[in-house]
């Protein structure tokens, strides 16, 4: 393998579990299969890594972070209107939900499903990706908000990724992504009812 | 133990698989525990079932019957119109999520999201449970829907589920059942705009 054009071995790690994680879960993806994906040693794992946690939480926060950038590259955030930037969110979430089922999951959400109870540090990690992520959209829903409105800019932040994390569920539950796309096309039309009348 | 007052094997096994795996997920969940957690021996396990996927198929029906019949008989059905009923029916769902973490999970939604790639026998269980579930709503949601609407009785019907099995996820990530509370809030405010003006 040519060290000059593929990420480290700890890079590599983090990549397989995110993608071993969210076909079949953590408890499922072993050890071995991760240093498989990875092409590297079960020695080089744990120089890497004290525990098959450690690696959880540094993916999950990994997660975090590579997600991070890629949203706030993306085109979404161009409307001159907050409530249009939203709509424009959601629409963009759609739009990423693909023809992949297994991409159509979130590898935080699955993670969090599973090793909560077990996991302080997965849990926080988890929750921070996906609370993190929420709050990058409270500004341009609180700017939106009509006064006066019985509910928070926080909380309908939040609800754009509850429904998310729903939808990858019904979609893995039915068999098909079409499921998550007809389940996006009403949060869609909550938010826009809720920003007053933004399509 | 006394065959009297408690359920069969096969039954405890069942009960032992909705516990084990809502707490702590699939995998996660061993042969070796759920014969301890349901007092039997391995013997037993495998004489009711070939395998522990059969068991998961077996569990994810269970979860269905059983969580039809406790529906079936709850107080959300007596309002005279179809939108009441509807909106009483989130209403049931905002008190079922109770002080527990552990049981503010689905069995299937879990399971499914575990299991949809490796388990094409637990995913169509998992997945007749939800719409399964969701498809009793379907009635009263078209009797209640405005003439006209840009929408469908069956998806409004699934987004129910969508939105609490996020809620669920959402719960795990913040570390708290009130999380999950402002999700319904939100499901049942968008439900109650749908059909006209209800609360």
């Amino acid at each position: 393998m040519d060290g000059t054009t593929q990420p480290d071995a700890r890079t590599r790690l983090l990549q397989a579990a995110l993608r071993l994680v969210r076909m079949k879960g953590w408890a499922a993806t072993s050890v071995d299969e991760l240093c498989l994906a990875a092409g590297i040693t079960k020695g080089s794992f744990f120089h890497h890594f004290k525990t098959k946690e450690a690696l959880g939480v540094a993916a999950a926060t990994h997660w975090g972070r590579s997600t991070t950038a890629m949203f706030a590259a993306a085109p979404y955030h161009a409307p001159a209107d907050p409530a249009e930037r939203v709509v424009a969110y959601i629409d963009f979430r759609a739009a990423l939900l693909g023809e992949d089922l297994a991409a159509c999951t979130c590898f935080a959400g699955t993670l969090v499903q599973e090793t909560w109870a077990s996991s302080p540090a997965m849990r926080e990690a988890c929750g921070d990706a996906i609370t993190g992520h929420a709050a990058t959209l409270e500004a341009d829903i609180e700017a939106a908000r009509p006064p006066g409105a019985d509910w928070d800019a926080a909380s309908l932040a939040l609800f754009t990724q509850t429904v998310l994390q729903g939808a990858f569920v019904l979609a893995k539950a039915t068999g098909t992504i079409e499921t998550a796309r007809g389940q996006v096309a009403h949060l869609r039309r909550y938010v826009g009812m809720l920003l007053q009348g933004e399509r």
